[in-house]
């Protein structure tokens, strides 16, 4: 399928590009969450997380600590970076092809993010090791 | 330096276990944003996205994609998944070893994420080009 992600690719549309290569293309989330606010794609099409295989994660993903630390740097203000993946409608994903938000993080930027929800006072031993056991019975 | 995960990759802090291999270890988050809530984190001691080389990012963030197609099969009410990565104590990061958070999704599970900030109206293409140069310029 063809979507807004393949044609930035193609050059049909354009983009604020700040990265580029063989497998990844880099460039600013018009959202702009925070300043610096890029998109990490890869220029194969694959929908989302689900969808990579070892080859492919491997070229692609290894390029977010190259393109971080350059985000890093563009900016003395930036004092940490979140790094993003929503996979499915449900998880806030936009467009159906996989990206990777890297979002600068500044003194007082107002931005919430999911780590801080702890339900832990839910859970008994017994609880997490049921769960962590359904996910291992999946490899 | 040794770290809480440090210490659960030794063994000698115990956790609920969900893959491990040479270079990653997965393991329920213990605060369960949502129920199968998984960190994965490298073995080998990294405080942060900026001090991965190619070779370890390649190894580790291509278990990434691994990691959540388990998890997502691990519960036919998973409709979507986040995966996060804090980096700093501004971005929310509590334990200085790098790890990524793989979030389940479930229907109105109440969950909120940064995606939806948009601060576009403020952005010029002048302004949006000076802040992809200042990144470019990085590489
Ligand atoms: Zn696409
Ligand atoms: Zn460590």
């Amino acid at each position: 399928m063809t979507d807004i992600f393949d044609k930035i690719i193609s050059g049909e549309i354009p983009s604020y590009k700040v990265y580029e290569d063989d497998d990844v293309l880099a460039f600013l989330d018009l959202s702009q969450a925070t300043p610096g606010h890029t998109l990490v794609i890869p220029k194969k099409h694959v929908q989302d997380i689900y969808s990579y295989d070892d080859d492919l994660s491997a070229k692609v993903l290894s390029k977010l600590p190259v393109i971080a630390r350059a985000v890093k740097a563009s900016n003395p203000k930036i004092i940490g970076i979140n790094i993003l993946s929503n996979n499915g409608a449900a998880a806030g994903q936009s467009v159906p092809h996989s990206h990777w938000h890297i979002i600068p993080r500044y003194q007082d930027d107002g931005l919430d993010l999911p780590g801080a929800v702890d339900h832990s006072d839910e859970y008994s031993p017994s609880k997490y090791e049921a769960v962590a056991k359904s996910i291992r019975e999946q490899f």
